[in-house]
């Protein structure tokens, strides 16, 4: 869960636009027919097998709406839930439920299946050393939700943005000069608790990324066999991690290598959604 | 493209709000080694075959950043593309070109998917009368990227958001006291530009939508031997929407129907991206 | 009365808007002589026969100031007031209701005049079928207050605004080449819950909108004879509006013409206010 | 005109805010028809007599669209006007010209209305020492171009809100505990740049005011008589303010008392609007 | 203390902007450690001598996060402190109190500094008529707070902004074409509850201003001998400010002056913050 | 310099807020007497010997309010400048000179007065491998302008806020139960490119702290002889930081210490002003 502070200054402000999104003025059907209060109660079934993640979103999203909203729980962000469990019980005004179902669905729907995705690749580094890691590739004005699904799912996370890590790519030290150029200028530029992460795609770089003093270093789309001669070049003198279009079909040949941290976009960016509905709303 | 006006006023806050998302103070990398500009130029890759969607976000992604930046594009939105094609140059200060890089393309990816998705299952109706729509199920703060990705794709857009149409559910209709009740009170009460349209969930149903002067009717998750029943019976007195898990994989079955309209959720939410790169980013 | 959901998210931000265009710093003068709070009561009365409206703005007014505030009704939206009539008492800290007086009354007053102008002018086309309907000639971010007070004063609403209702008028028209062609434009671009309305300014042209399969043909400053012509033509093929300086004075001579719609911009732009006052403000 | 600082900082967010009420996600009539620029051009013409004001907001309206239209003025803010008149021509692509004809038109009319109204009733005070200031009274969301309508029509502005005057009114004096009580609570309290006005009902308050050493009193609805009492006493002492339910039609029988100032609500609650169009919109 | 209108419009956004400065996406820290609730409770207390202020914004930052947090106090804003005081302790969520603490702590020191510093000067000061009196000089954002923390210190307030009253300096002055022209175009201009305040360099400019009708004139940098002769001059008919790099060490020589005000920026300024703590944080 | 991204996204909100917190409707004063533009040009003169810092934030509050106004520098950020010295010319409209000044003057003297005094402590630390740090001890809001400062004045930044690196404090390894487990927590939650800091406040902890692999550990408080005792223990196995109510003053004992690091809360929160003014303003 979030914790109160960040919910309210850091995610309630998505959700309240999200919500403006799908209401621009009124929900005019549910207006059309219920121009009053009626309590009621509605429950959230997992139509697939998975990781559930985002129920405190999931709730969010209603109790923005009406803060009288109650919901009940039977299941919590990280537990395996499968096809036709009862998750949870929304109850409250019938036209907050109906207003609010969509987009505490597609954010329900999204954080699960992210989840549940980053939980089956974690899975196959289980009894390693390495862990897993996201990257920026999330979507827009989402990052929040699906940074937390990653952790979720047992993954770690990478930087959360451009601002608060330093990953030294090509062209950053092309513009310095050079790997150890580059580690110096970071060093002397960003504020000093960052560690400094230099991203190499071959060997001679992984040698000068080690003699500057990287604290990480990222080996980007090299071969199997570069990467092993550069992990024991490294041998401990910094973090290693490898980068490069990993997905849950690919890790397998990756494990060997005792690597420090794998990242993958595909956490992210190719996560199928789970699918959850509200069903059985009904009066009370 | 989005005209002037919707760019400026509905499109830029969100490319803006997911631009400070990625950099909430600034860029430490490239701050740290690149002090001042530097012009260069980057090729936009595509790395697979796909419909090209999302052109102008990718652009204005950058020139929110820094209006001298330039786009020379070598495709436009709806083009089919090929992987290794170049797409586009951006050309600029290469710290803006970095800067922009990871949102720019966290857009151009998710908006090709879905218009690569959409192209592929439009293309089974090609021949029919039956128009694909898309539906709400849109990730949250991305919906008119998204909606607008389906229509680039060769979809049909179904309403906006609750405010925009009248869809009247089980629950309407229950509150209502019946279909017809429904619709009397959806006609009196919405902005009488607005189509009413009810879902029905059996023949029975259809019947009293026919009668109570529906619009549009939709026919969710009922047997094919029923929606054919139901459609012979409305003859043409309705528009006719048919819905329900519909996805590439089976919506082969239902373009015998005959129906107006087919609606598929699955064109946002379950829209593998794209694969798109910046490559060869150089100082000119 | 607005739902929870339109007053929180898509009322409030406006009151709030208000009250800081009110209260830039502080209120200066009860700040002078009041430093502590204190408990009071004032009067809320009506000063001319009317329908009152907005009464859920003007409480609002007050507790979004300071949710202890309380407000007990002795009329609700829609009801014929008289000059004299005590509406409501308004209970909480002297400060607040110093505060908040002059916008809420600002939004009182108005939302009352346009209810009431609405209403005697809705009256003239009792025993008819025809509805009477507002326009988009709304005053400056008051529409959700504008259109909500016509609808109480027994009008109906027009479109909100340019994004949720087609209206293709000449100029649209002469972009597509023609009637037939926008109209089936408009079919192929908008959300597909569109009805598509056209506005026609001569007989031919309603001849053109009818074989378009236009949902709605509005007859724009058109003579009596030939709006008589053009809807016998029409004879129920199409929904029929009528619309040109209607007021209150002149609406009378299109009753006879059994059209589906009137519309007024003069409901919202030149509905005299209702005067109300807060009374009798003592300590308690 | 407003300055370029004001423009920018104070009156282009509430136009912002009303282009966003009219376009909630685009103008879905326009974009159907007209997918690409077409420049065109469009006469705005009076349709009634009166005092034109708010010619730089209709401008800024369509250049907050697009910064490339372009708008020749025949008339400026404060010209008498006729019937007929061309007050100007907007230049620019027709899309942006049709999405932004109804919010300029919206804020011109109520603008012109206000100076219309205003130059009419100050014209009843010339020859006097006598000047017509405004209220608090205007709609909510629109204080800063209704003051400035006044301004142009021959008006003066009282306090823009509460924060900026100190008017001590009988509840504030009560709560101080006297006229002479709160006079010397606000001098201590309030920004030394203020004048201290009170607000009086009857002779013995304008006694104890003069004696605080208010520097302005307002006689609040007060008889004819006792207001030339007061008049006589005050003598100079401080500036004097005539209030209550001033209107063109009784304002005559003030002139005379000789007064420095007279209010009036009407004439930002009450105005009429004052009629124009957009007419004669052609491709260029 | 800020009445509850002016805290919850005008301060809170200030507060709220502050906390995400500090906290952009949430305590990375606090929430390694403590994944959930934990009840404590900390103590606030003074490590200088001086005078509190700002004990309602420390509150409010931490009941901002969450309300639910409760801050007994033992002294209130205006109380002379002294070293190792206990002021108030807090108690709620240890994790509130920790994100909390820094922004509640970087508020409270530099108001309680302002009010410590304003008051050693407005001591000086005491037995004369000469008020003293803050300007704009204040840390961008946070003039709200310290224009409060001068008033509590034993100041008065200036003019809140450049819109709220009316100070012709010699380039307004220069402008208008003289000191007569200048202020007779600020009467006719201004709301006219503004004074009319005139800054004037030389006893010439006193002259013009006393005859022009300035209510406030401000003589600005001049020498001892010249201020004297220009109150000589003045004789009452007009408020006298004076200003000029005024601290605590040079006010004396300008107390037998008699002026009504005495302005310094240095109140605001450089003011030394009063150093505070939050100490012994314990479970509860 | 802010590079533009920055600038941009950053900076320019807070300097638009500060704007309109000295503007809140117009400047009244100019605009009473300038009616319309006029051309001028002004000079920024400094008046005190320091490093002049914030060059481009004031030019930023003059081109945010007026695109056209523009700034010719003589000097850069990070120069020493002395008292008398032209600094700049500023020309534009001169209502946009006299409307910007006071906002321009009010950031540029409290940046300059930051990175003077960093600049004066820093040279203290000269001939040192001792970096001098800043906190999070900043004027509310003003963050991003107060430590660009202390870079400019040869400082280092340490964490920009509390989501962006690790500190843990007492409270902190309380919660975990020991510094061992809570650097463990740490390193298992927080984004992996964060270096992991701990604060400690005597002999035992830094065993404690080393062992656990703290990256930095934070000597807070302690006596002179324990600092050594513990950095020998150090021995280079993590960073040394050196922390507690440093001052120029008293700066000069810990130098010997030969720690990484020493930090500062004076930096930002005691560092003078530095008075530099607007002079010779004229028309052009």
């Amino acid at each position: 869960m979030y914790d109160q502070v960040t919910l309210s200054l850091n995610v309630d402000p998505y959700i309240l636009s999200a919500l403006k999104e799908d209401i621009s003025s009124e929900d005019v059907s549910t207006n059309s027919v219920m121009p009053h209060p009626q309590a009621g109660e509605v429950d959230l079934i997992c139509k697939q097998d998975g990781i559930i993640c985002g129920l405190q979103v999931f709730e969010r999203t209603f109790t923005l709406l009406d803060p009288n909203t109650q919901v009940t729980f039977y299941a919590a962000d990280g537990d395996a839930v499968t096809a036709g469990q009862l998750i949870a019980k929304v109850h409250g005004d019938i036209r907050i439920l109906l207003c609010g179902e969509r987009t505490a669905l597609n954010y329900l729907q999204r954080m699960s299946g992210i989840a549940t995705y980053t939980h089956s690749v974690a899975s196959l580094l289980s009894g390693t050393k390495t862990k897993l890691l996201d990257t920026r590739k999330t979507s827009p004005n989402n990052r929040i939700f699906e940074k937390y699904s990653v952790r979720i799912g047992g993954g770690n996370n990478h930087r959360y943005n451009l601002s608060d890590g330093v990953l030294l790519k090509d062209n950053h030290i092309g513009a310095a000069g050079g790997v150890k150029e580059a580690v110096s200028m970071a060093k002397a530029y960003a504020p000093f608790v960052r560690k400094i992460e230099v991203e190499v795609e071959n060997f001679d770089m992984v040698k000068e990324a080690v003699e500057a003093g990287a604290d990480i270093i990222m080996l980007d789309n090299m071969s199997h066999e570069e990467m092993k001669k550069s992990i024991d070049f490294i041998d401990g003198r910094a973090e290693v991690e490898v980068s490069g279009n990993v997905t849950k079909e690919n890790i397998a040949k990756l494990t060997d290598l005792g690597v420090d941290y794998i990242s993958s976009g595909a956490l992210t960016h190719s996560a199928p959604i789970m699918d959850l509905s509200l069903k059985n709303l009904h009066a009370v």
